[in-house]
Formats: C-alpha cells, structure tokens, sequence
C-alpha cells in the first residue's frame, strides 16, 4: 500500500497526524475521521478539542487512590461508606468500575495506572509503587486485595506486590481464580467477579 | 456486559463521551483513549484539540472541486499541469490520494465527500450534484470519468451520474472493472488503479 502523494491542505495533514497518536488508530482510520468530523459532525471535532482541553487541565492523580480527579482527593477515596481496612489494587480506573459494577466490594481502592512491563521499561519506579506503599502501610489498611489481570504481566505485578507488600506485614490476597485465565478483567461479567471476590485467597509464596 | 457504576469525574467522562463521536469509537476505545492520552500523552492530546480547532475554522471546500482546501480553489484545480479537458469523480479525498499515487491520471477532481445512500438519507441533493454539474458543464470539460468505489453504493452513484451527465452531452467513463468488484479503491494497489484508469470504458445505457 503506498503512501498518497497528493499533499493534504496543512490543517488536515496536521489533524490527521494529531489523530493518529490515539492508542489503535492508523493512518486510514485518521484520515477517515478526520474526513468524518470536518465533513459531517463539525460541532462533534469543536467538542472533542474542548474535552481534550478541560480534561488534560482539570484532572490531576487523587493523592490517595491515584485514580484521575478534580480534587486533591477523589469521592471515592473521602466515602465515609467505603471500609478503610480493605485496599483494592486494580490497573485501570476501568478495572475499579468493574469491580464496583460486581456490588462485591465495599473497601478502597488504589489505581496503578498500568502494569509491571519490564520490556517496555514500566518498572518499579515508573509505577509508582514507592507511593502505593505509603498508602497500603498508612496503619488502617489490614488487606490488600490484588486485582490485577489475569495476564502474564498482570500476574507478574500481582506476584511482586504480594512480596512486597507482605514483607510489610500486610495481608495480601489475591482475586480468586474464578477469572478466565488470560483474560482482562474489562472483559469479564459482574456475577463472575463478584464471585472472584467472594473466593479470594491468601497470596502464597513462591 | 454491564455499564460501569462508578462515575467517572465528569472532565474525563466528556472527555470519553466526545471521544465516542469518532467514527469506530466505542465506550472501551474511548475510555481507554482517555486513559492513554491522559496518563502517557498530555502534549498529543492538547496537540489534537489544537488541530482539531484549526481544522475546523481554517478548511473549506475548494469551489471548483469540492475537496478541502485553506482557500477558495485548490492547488490542484489552480495547477497549470493538469488537462482541464477531463474531469474525475471520486468519493473521498482519500480515493483522490489513490489515483494520484497511481501516476496514471492527469485531469483534474470532483470530490463528492460521499455516496448515494438512499437509505441513509443521502440523496443528489445532500451530495450537491447541482454543483456538480455546474462545474461538469464548464464547457471545457468534455470526459467524465467515475472514479466511484465499486461497491453497490458506489456503482449506484456511478450509474445516476453517467445518466445525468450524459443528457449533458458530455461523454461519461468509468474505470475499467481491474478494481476488483466489492472492494473499496482505498484498498488497491497503484499498479490496479493504473491499469485501471488506461483500460477505462464510456458508460453504458441501461
Ligand atoms: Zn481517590
Ligand atoms: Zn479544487
């Protein structure tokens, strides 16, 4: 497939490129969109610049959770319903809907923001997990519930934090097995998850 | 699968709700757009609303063929280079990109920006074929050649516009059937395009 010759006008080939650096999208699906949005929804493209605008400028990481928020700290994290006792460690705040779409946990939650990918250079320290300590040994927390993915890389960081975080004399569980192998946890029903929770187990070592 | 509980703070939740107006975009492509973006590429996404807003306050239409264009005509419609003598209807300014890679054209465009979809109540009307005509029957013009994809609303399209343009007096081409039928030009070779546009053929009545 070769690459078109005919120069797009600079603003197009600009928003194009700008689209392009969304997470899955190529060239074509740029420049289809692109077409779409200039053509047919040009009040949609003047709204996506403002989002973009507003999020990027408003969000910050809740202090506690690490979850995107407004504030210093988000609702979730401030709920005088929620038990302090439990932190929940999840990836994504997508994975922290999931889990609150199952109706099977009622403690808090931190948000790593992505996972142990050591050939991608997403360490220890790019992770964070010097703040997540802090916040799992703020004296309150008695378990920490690991619901990470069931994939390797979600195993991997769920086995380094099992250590990590029982050397500090947590109690660190992990999600039952009641998740399909190799699956993500986006993917997964709200009755299986809240029966993953229901069955979780202590984390064993290696 | 059922919708997350949790609300998102509402800067990410418009954040992923304009993200959804991108053609292909669902709820979990546009969360996890948001997600990236917000978490990994902050400057892409202030990048992308700045190019989205100078998209859609610089670009129009170019008035003699349609595509989009900084000015009031196009560099390619203003090129002295090219034979004003023929005149190619394409869909897309993609498909336009594709036949000039292909090097085996010369003429200038007509971009229509779309297709008869009766169904989805895109008529003559809504695709402008008055101003289309206009710009046919500029008494310089004098071969129509319908670039259209070879899918049934492409060939639609093609066939309403041979007719039409015919009762002008204009004689009416098609590229020749190498397009494999079914397919999209976007998704051809420049050789087949090539081969296609030497072996075009004048249109035939019904
Ligand atoms: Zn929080
Ligand atoms: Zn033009």
């Amino acid at each position: 497939m070769s690459d078109p010759s005919l120069p797009e006008p600079q603003p197009l080939q600009a928003l194009i490129d700008a689209l392009r650096r969304l997470p899955g999208v190529g060239v074509r699906s740029a420049r289809r969109m692109a077409y779409h949005l200039l053509q047919h929804d040009a009040s949609g493209a003047l709204h996506l610049s403002e989002a973009l605008r507003h999020a990027v400028g408003d969000l910050k990481h809740c202090r506690r959770c690490n979850s995107f928020t407004e504030d210093e700290v988000c609702g979730t994290c401030l709920s005088p319903r929620r038990d302090p006792a439990q932190l929940c460690i999840v990836e994504t705040p997508a994975d922290q809907n999931m889990l609150e779409a199952s109706h099977g946990y009622h403690g808090l939650y931190y948000v790593l923001m992505g996972r142990l990918a050591p050939l991608d250079g997403v360490g220890p320290q790019e992770l964070g997990f010097q703040n997540l300590l802090d916040r799992a040994c703020d004296g309150v927390v008695q378990e920490v519930i690991l619901a990470t993915n069931f994939t390797a890389e979600g195993e991997t960081t769920a086995h380094y934090l099992a250590e990590l975080l029982r050397s500090r004399g947590l109690r660190v569980s992990r999600l039952a097995r009641g998740v399909p192998a190799g699956s993500e946890l986006e993917y997964v029903d709200a009755g299986t998850l809240a029966w993953a929770l229901m069955e979780r187990r202590d984390s064993h070592q290696d």
